[in-house]
């Protein structure tokens, strides 16, 4: 028995739920979840759903196509994939290794639902770890000058590794408009901060000096308009005024990893559809 | 425009989600909201759905009709009501008043999806701030010697009231089986610690005395197992050492207040469906 | 028995603690909690000590005037007060009551370590609610034109009833710089962000806007810079797409009231100590 | 420059705040943070505090002397150490590595103030992860005959490494009685349930089955009374009905991880200080 996800979005109208859900049931598609969401102001219906093959009694290809003449009626933006066909990653990581360590550590114990094919960085440091998860390591280092050109390095990687999904593990450097366009949708950033609060550099230091109570990480999708993108997690902890920026930092390690893998996992269980500059998580 | 809430559960089997969005999409309901779930492990099928009747072509009678016939042929437990039918409740309630005044403020400020139809107590000290708000306060003392006779009284009021769901909002009296029993999935009490852990009574105490770093409380549904009845929320709030026995009743308040009114509006949303000893929150 | 309280923060040096400490045992003051602080940035000592008189060998007069002395020496800034000195508070409220009720049911159930003398708003609608406590209740309406006048009545009943504390507990109106100055280190306003994201008007609003997935409540001393005060609490609750304005226009209610509530208890058991534009919370 | 952290804990008395610190400020010793707490009930004195050396008059043996006077005199039990004197720590582990791996890397980030000298596992799953790290792995597989042989080369490996604290990461075996005792207040265990709820064998399973809405993890102190030993931090996550059993062990992977780093920081700053069977943490 083989499972499937199918996800879509389309102008909300009459009849949506009875016209996926009978086509599925006449061709014998077993449903074992399904949430969906209608944004009232926008009207745009959003659906996930899982079903198996248990009982179908037509082939993929013929279900697929089915679908794609429901999907053009609808003016639905979809995917239809098999559960176990997972995405393939490529992390992007700086200096600070804790989220990478923290998405290795849970695809290698099978808690995180993708395949992770290899890792870029602009340091050295983090080859070791890397490899010894068995996962090739790029070093692409970078400068100002030749920026566009590492640039085109890290598409060609993420391109030959057949990725689907680009994670910024804490990498610190400000992609070009241009790779934000070329990734759109494909591309999932941590920000260290409780966004909107301290967008841009050095969010720990500004919280420390507005003396918050609170300090947060957010998982967005990358947008060429710098921590704009949609967001699709946030997870916070609370501070008190001992806590100094350094100590900031330690804490806000787990926030950031926890946060960070928890979007990829609903990304990649098709869970998170855009709704404009939101996102709706199904 | 009216939108009506329909939930229901029932054995999950193929072609569910078919079924019933068919039967709304020929009857021209339109559907503005959907959740459903099915437990992998009993295997039964959950579904909350609101729609509306911008373009239903049959009467609501016609509609409920022929919802029951196919209910009945998917053995299906359900409610359809309009969601400004507001529920009605009874709160009961004895010498501490935080979480009825939590609901008191809430339903006044039209954040409680219900209607608040009177109070029942064992003191008299709530009914200046009862009917303050204008309703009718039941002052029903009870002794080891007269509860048969006071449960008694308590359900006539009830009944008295068309009441529907019955809130024990901190009434620090065990109700009897038989009371329980006649209630079952009508009455939700609001329990001062983290279920399983500190059932019965002076959780605070215990809590103290275990060295715990977090309290909470929990909202269920009443069963003649003492807290034990299915859960349908539950908050937290840290502590360290210096909070004493004294403080934690005071913090308990605020989370307690939450708790139960959290749930009080998911049950009257019609979104907390029972499956066995557990809930689904739709 | 009696106990005091006494706060103070002065420039760090060597021996601070050994200096107020000793005076305390010379004059048999039993110190039974203490709490410090130094800011390693500004180089700032702050200190919080509960004692009692159990064992005291002079009169407490005497002992102020001991202290006072190393204070000045200290160039401390410094409160010392019986415990059961309840700081009076006054309330100012405007159409939504939520905070109100919260304040005013504590208050009544000995949760609030504060004496609550009256209320002010420039609606009428909260009446009732006061004067059933009560209290007395100003009525202070308020136009652009009238709004100086206004404001030097609220400082006339802050005074005429020996006010400490106002608590603006959702008070919708901007107060002058001239009021903000007067009331300096003495007023608390909740806003209904978690500050520093969507200063200003309409936060839930923004919050929706921005497909934010947590929103929250900031407590903080009024400052003529709006928004910008010092912090004393920040509390956070999870949202999710299906969210509303509304809804989190009511989910806001419960995290506005405890993050307010909060710090009035903080503040009133002298456990908030200004440091810049930062608190520490001893 | 160098600081030193020194904790005790005694019977309360007039004047203990004044003796310390006195002594303190006598020898030049600069107190840069204390925290101090006596519980009512026990009538106990616990106090942490960090000094540095910038204008001390004499040497730190002749101060550590003195102190020892003065210790004796109160009847305290204490530890004064250098801060960067960092304890040395041998980890547990069985088959599961995320505790394992989120204190490797955090150590490695320098985030971890403790030297983690070694690893024992009763698994070689481990190994490579552990000998990447440039740290001994010691592989004793254990059967219930080998137990008490195999405990005993446990202490071996952690006498010769010069072990302070036995952390158990995820180690699945329940030590015996005289391990516990040999290592009273040197062992933390993680315990993946929010104690006192779920003691015991899969925790997990029993929280579906009960259908509890939030899950949590305890670390504590290893004492021969299973789960009941002093807790340290608790922390906790929402979940929801469709929550399996298997997400709920990969969503509890951070809770566990966060818990238990949290808690070996804390021990390793000397902030926590026992208090019978609950603890003080300063």
């Amino acid at each position: 028995m083989r499972s499937y996800i199918l996800s879509f979005s389309c102008p909300d109208r009459l009849g949506v739920v009875a016209r996926y859900s009978s086509l599925l049931a006449d061709a014998g598609a077993f449903i074992t979840e399904v949430s969906n969401y209608t944004d009232p102001v926008t009207e745009r219906f959003f659906l996930r759903c899982v079903f198996d093959d248990r009982a179908l009694n037509v082939t993929m290809d013929t279900l697929s196509q089915r679908w794609q003449a429901v999907a053009d009626e609808l003016n639905a933006t979809w995917v239809l994939r098999a559960s176990d066909d997972l995405p393939r990653i490529v992390l992007a990581v700086s200096a600070q290794d804790h989220c990478l360590s923290a998405l290795l550590t849970k695809w290698r114990a099978g808690a995180l639902p993708a395949e992770i094919v290899g890792v870029v960085s602009n340091h050295e440091l983090s080859r070791g770890l890397v490899e010894w998860h068995g996962l090739p390591f790029y070093y692409l280092p970078v400068t100002k000058e030749t920026k566009p050109q590492q640039e085109q390095e890290i598409l060609s990687v993420f391109s030959e590794l057949d990725g689907e999904l680009l994670v910024l593990a804490r990498y610190m450097q400000i992609l070009s408009d241009g790779l934000c366009q070329e990734l759109a949708g494909r591309a999932i950033n941590i920000h260290h901060s409780f966004l909107p609060g301290f967008k841009g550099a050095k969010p720990y230091h500004r919280a420390w000096e507005r003396g918050v109570k609170v300090i947060g990480a957010t998982a967005h999708y990358v947008t060429a308009d710098l921590d704009e993108g949609p967001i699709i997690t946030q997870e916070v902890r609370p501070i008190d005024h001992e806590t100094t920026v350094e100590r900031m930092i330690h804490l806000g390690q787990d926030v950031e990893a926890n946060a960070l893998s928890q979007a990829v996992r609903l990304h990649c269980e098709q869970r998170v559809l855009l709704n404009g500059q939101r996102t709706v998580i199904l």
